[in-house]
């Protein structure tokens, strides 16, 4: 049901050159080096990521002092040298029973200070603090943030493939059944939605259906639809290893006057948001322009969330608009725009697309209608 | 097609307990207490799972300043206040632009040493570590490597259902056709048993078909199994929440002699790493008993990896029965023995069971026949 081409696949060359620019971006910041572990940076600086991540250090060095290199256990030396990003690194390994940490010392400067995963798990920090006790560490997204915020025509392509799919899901979803179904049972059917239009993965498929939708961390349970509901469907997972996350919020039959308010004042302050998206401008300011519109309908304390965080090659990454953060905007970031106003024991709304700043604004990738649809 | 009793869920007494042993074996072991994120830890303290890990911190303090606090964004409270070992814990909470590590040091001493996750991000250890410049922290593995090691009655019972589903999987895969079929397929039909036989969770699914089971960390792949091949099934997952890990290797049509034999290496080395466990050996013993009988049969060097690891609300966790593991075995203790051999570019042969401690000696969990089946 996906009929465009799939993307030319990246190639050594391509991780070689994003080594480079973390290297130098990191030294830049004043930092001796990036140090990368299994998760999304791994799999954007070389294309690897090991079936588990697990306690076995697996540590990319980039670092002024010597190529990149790639430090893996033993065991999974031929899986990481079958990734598209092998030729760019050296490859090194332990072997169990080895002391990981003293081989991944033995890349690094004694007093050095790294930039290290967010996500690395404490016990290889700790490894590594203990093994070079003068080296210090900030995590990727303090040091680096803007590391992999700004994307690529490359990877432009796949985001907006990953949106249109999710687009595609959309339109079909409401056209089925929800009045009498679970929650999960429609969440079943957004997934196989989302995988037949091509996503390889499916990351969260929320069907938060009456009161449940006015928990934004609700995901799906086994409540039964009900007519009159308000439904907010938010759902996305990886095409081409980029994300999609939209979300939009459906009746079921005609909705009252005060769901069609709230969905007005949602649908305003997200367009607000994104009609605020434009190079320079500060994250915050993309926050402050669709919670400016909800507070002045008084919804302000029922918006309980940031409006929007990034995306990439997760679905949930910087750079976030979120008050405080006053990192500028830059041509080629991706983001939600994501308000939402929950009413307790009620019901929710939440409208979210996904943008791109262009060189003179913005260009939504998900571009499904914004109505109140009603459904059965 | 499960017809065993669901066990009796945990209860907020049970994760209480659970808690107070923890934070007793903190103090025993020097430390001024335990700090748990999002995981298996967390799980097994406190039954709670966020729908995601993600850069919002999330932190369980067990300290004896205090009564047991779990500290979670403000979004997940409803979530976090749902779980059967809410009752145990004093909640708070932090919002979108709140500093957590500031809300998180106002539950530690200034100058603390705490058991940390081994899997906490180094996002939020760093955090910690810039908040309160006087505290130190070392890995949960590591202070405290046996905190959940010691299995209790209510969960041996279901490692030893996971464990009997994963052979009821075992008995059903060696009836469908093998030759022919991609691995990727056969992976497909070991995870659909798994879910047939009452398991809520499939962790892997490994399938390695003549060459590529010479590779430990094979998965399943395009390659089309063949007569004659030799074939590593390593299946597992979680039932009731507890895992399940086990592995035979059956033969595509007659083994060859060098087969045969290289599996009845492997079959008494298992069967020699099983009959060496009872209380009070060392762990490295339980890996030296498996090894010898390899390395007397002239294949030492052609087994990679160490010969088992613990289980329980993970299906990879201490203890590990590798070389240097002095740590006695105690009634309780779940793990896997797990010998192999790895003939690079012909085939490979691991034979697995999960076995449990008793008061004088081993208790399998896995009881299929450890004959080389063959299979169509």
């Amino acid at each position: 049901m996906s009929d465009d081409a799939a993307p030319v696949p990246f190639t050594a060359d391509d991780f070689a050159a994003r080594q480079q620019r973390a290297l130098r971006e990191a030294v830049d910041a004043g930092l001796d080096g990036v140090l990368v572990t299994p998760g999304p940076d791994l799999v954007w600086l070389t294309g690897y990521q090991p079936t588990a991540i697990t306690e076995r250090l697996t540590l990319l060095a980039l670092t002024p002092d010597r190529s990149p290199s790639l430090l893996v256990p033993r065991l999974e030396r031929g899986d990481a040298e079958a990734s598209a990003g092998a030729p760019a690194v050296t490859f090194a390994d332990w072997a169990d029973g080895d002391d990981p940490y003293a081989a991944a010392s033995g890349l690094l400067r004694a007093t050095g200070r790294y930039g290290v995963s967010d996500s690395a798990w404490a016990l290889h920090l700790l490894g590594l603090q203990a093994s070079l006790p003068g080296s210090s560490y900030v995590a990727l997204t303090e040091g680096l943030p803007m590391l992999r915020a700004v994307k690529g025509p490359d990877e432009l392509i796949r985001l907006a493939a990953a949106g249109e799919a999710a687009d595609h899901a959309y339109e079909e979803i409401v056209g089925v059944r929800f009045a009498g179904r679970r929650e999960t049972e429609v969440a079943a059917d957004l997934a196989d939605l989302l995988r037949q239009f091509g996503h390889e993965q499916v990351d969260f498929t929320v069907v938060g259906s009456g009161p449940n939708g006015a928990n934004p961390h609700h995901e799906a349970g086994s409540r039964v639809i009900a007519d009159g509901d308000l439904v907010v469907l938010d759902f996305g997972g990886l095409r081409y290893g980029y994300g999609s996350d939209t979300t939009r919020t459906v009746s079921v039959g005609e909705p009252s006057a005060k769901q069609q308010e709230v969905h007005d004042v949602v649908r305003a302050a997200q367009q607000a948001g994104v009609d605020a998206v434009r190079p320079g401008v500060a994250c915050q300011d993309i926050d402050r322009a669709a919670r400016a519109v909800i507070s002045e309908a008084g919804y302000g304390p029922q918006f309980l969330h940031r409006t929007g965080h990034g995306i990439g090659v997760t679905t949930h990454e910087p750079p976030y608009m979120v008050e405080g953060e006053t990192q500028p905007l830059v041509p080629g970031m991706c983001f939600s725009v994501e308000p939402g106003v929950y009413l307790a024991g009620e019901f929710g709304v939440r409208i979210e697309d996904i943008v791109t700043v262009t060189d003179d604004g913005v260009r939504r990738l998900n571009n499904t209608d914004h109505g109140l649809r009603v459904v059965r």
